[in-house]
């Protein structure tokens, strides 16, 4: 592990000399977790050359060469200055992340420092994954396509969306899911979604790729709906098994479906296909996002693709520590893949009458094309019928 | 429900007029929850005097003669100024969690206004409650009861904390727990913690009453220790029926515990005893922490109380929207308490060899003392025996 961190204190240094500042320092849970290994309270401060210095207010009890315990911030420009560093004219933080009243009281830590935002800088680094965590992703995405293999299992006529996902969740759970549902930005989410019927078409806050009435407090996913013969059920829970979040969307029936539905649900999976083959080092966002639509629009679904009264606009996202890294397949996203760019391909339909169909898996980027680790059979299964 | 959120409107209205201050824009899920009844992704700008106005990006679909739909805050100033509102010359913003970036955005769309930071104003706004946001707090402290009295029945011998976990979140889940455990700052935790043995001693990177190891990304709670004869087994989960949260621990054994823990634990009960009658209006919370530090003493247990390698300096904390609301019956805290705060008192110790011991309960504020609104069996309940 240790050989892996330093791999990736790499990375950021590597992107600090690129981008000309002098050092970082990170406070949010996810970051220290990226560098630290583990999430500490505390401030990781990594200079583009030289010693980093993890400096800890809790968990009590750590030990490191390279580890001091502060009790507040306001320690730090101290501590430094006593192992002999000089003090940076640039400091990265994540000022995309903490607060406003956090930023100030850093910008009066290091009075004569110019703080750099470098919220983008660090999720851009996080979106190349190492090998290592490429490995850790798969381990989530087999553990998660096993938890999905048990879904109609659980199945009871009657049920409700809400039972339904109590009893996935379950399932998720005992294989392994930490349950933590990671985002960047503002969305919230318990561990995912089911959408039934005419829920799957109710706008959200969020920007999800789908929506679902939820609850006034948590607008997003099951709202208590009875699974109708006739109706879909779209099962989106996210995959936390390492502490990585891969991400799986499937669809089930309740019985059987219009043709809409399937012919819909056969062209999500045909897009995944393509889109798979696209996502190769060097393409461009933007165009295989614009590939799904044009798809969607030669087989006469463009209205209801990505939902119906409020569209998201893309198509597939990264994921990692968060549900939502970088890159988006998205409209007008110049973003480049690269390889080990790990992504969520989530091509989905709202079928009025019958709810959501389409799927979502997660790939690894290559040179030639993508890696496909989330290996559940794609087609619709009737609940009514295992 | 219209009555109900002008009442906190007017309660917000009443903080701005207090220190002086002519709008606030509220923006974070939490405060739109609050004042709008649901989460929207947008912005609530309320003036101290006339008329609230609220803009909202997303879900489309909303109607109302105060809404106005944008898409992107710069929109604002624009909007307000065709409804004939002069632009306030002070505006409160939640700084203390909206992130640097955004606050520059907003600073920017406002370029002649002074923002000031009101996120301890709207925490401390929230942390009385109206009385429907007290039956609302009753309804969810009800659901968490009935789940609680239902955990011995899913207890298996050879069980882990973990496994123990899932089950009792599936209880959670089905008496209509909604989840999502929303925190306010750096805390991140999935539904709760169950601790049992050593583990109960682990010190965590986070503000929580105990810790427990969790995992690397999570490091909270539960760590897949065999729930083994001898020790004991700590649940506190959290309870959000309702959005509202109200927060329960109890204390189980397997098999017999030694004396020092079964007099730890009655002490614990003790203290919420006393606790409970000194919880009341015009008491300075200090006062309280002060007086379980007094008991601890008194029984010899103060090197275990709240922990032992990392010691928690409070003994509770408000709940509400978020689980960690003010006041906090703290070390050094001059807060006074006012009838409708909603306050959980969680009394614990370490017993090292057993695990931990003790209990938390929910009671609002009153004239004379404080009403318990969690209504369990306090005592250790062997789970060999059930």
């Amino acid at each position: 592990m240790e050989k892996e961190l330093q791999l990736r204190i790499d990375k950021i240094r590597a992107r600090l000399v690129e981008i000309n500042v002098d050092a970082c320092l990170l406070s949010t849970s996810v970051n220290l977790l990226y560098a630290v290994g583990q999430v500490v309270n505390g401030y990781y401060f990594i200079p583009a050359e030289g010693k980093a210095w993890l400096f800890v207010r809790r968990p009590v009890g750590l030990e490191s060469d390279h580890l001091l315990y502060i009790r507040k911030p306001e320690d730090i420009p101290g501590l430094l200055g006593e192992a002999g560093v000089t003090l940076p004219d640039s400091l990265m933080i994540e000022s995309g992340e903490i607060s406003h009243a956090d930023w100030l009281r850093l910008q009066a830590c290091f009075p004569h420092t110019r703080l750099v935002n470098g919220t983008g800088d660090l999720r851009y680094v996080r979106s190349i994954k190492t090998d290592y965590e490429c490995e850790r992703l798969k381990l989530s995405a087999k553990a998660h396509a096993r938890a999905y293999q048990q879904i109609p299992s659980v199945f009871r006529p009657g049920m409700t969306d809400v039972t339904f996902s109590i009893e996935i969740e379950r399932l998720m759970r005992l294989e392994g899911n930490k349950g933590l549902f990671r985002t960047f930005g503002d969305m919230e989410a318990f561990m995912g979604s089911v959408l039934t019927g005419d829920n799957a078409a109710v706008a959200s806050p969020y920007d999800f790729a789908l929506g679902g009435a939820g609850d006034p407090s948590n607008p997003i996913g099951a709202n208590g709906s009875l699974l109708k013969e006739g109706k879909s059920v779209m099962v989106d829970m996210c995959g936390n098994f390492t502490g990585y979040l891969d991400d799986i969307t499937r669809t089930f029936s309740i019985g059987k479906l219009t043709d809409k539905a399937y012919k819909a649900h056969q062209t999500a999976i045909e897009m995944e296909d393509r889109i798979q083959e696209a996502m190769k080092e060097g393409a461009v966002c933007e165009n295989i996002y614009d590939l799904s639509l044009a798809i969607a629009a030669r087989e006469g679904l463009s209205d209801c693709f990505m939902g119906i009264t409020q569209q998201a606009k893309f198509v597939g996202h990264g994921v990692g520590l968060v549900i939502n890294e970088p890159p988006v397949l998205a409209l007008h996203s110049r973003e480049i893949l690269l390889p080990n760019m790990v992504i969520a391909v989530e091509p989905k339909f709202i079928i009025e009458g019958t709810g959501a169909v389409g799927l979502e898996d997660t790939y690894i980027v290559g040179k030639n094309g993508s890696e496909k680790i989330t290996l559940v059979e794609p087609g619709i299964i009737d609940l009514m019928k295992v």
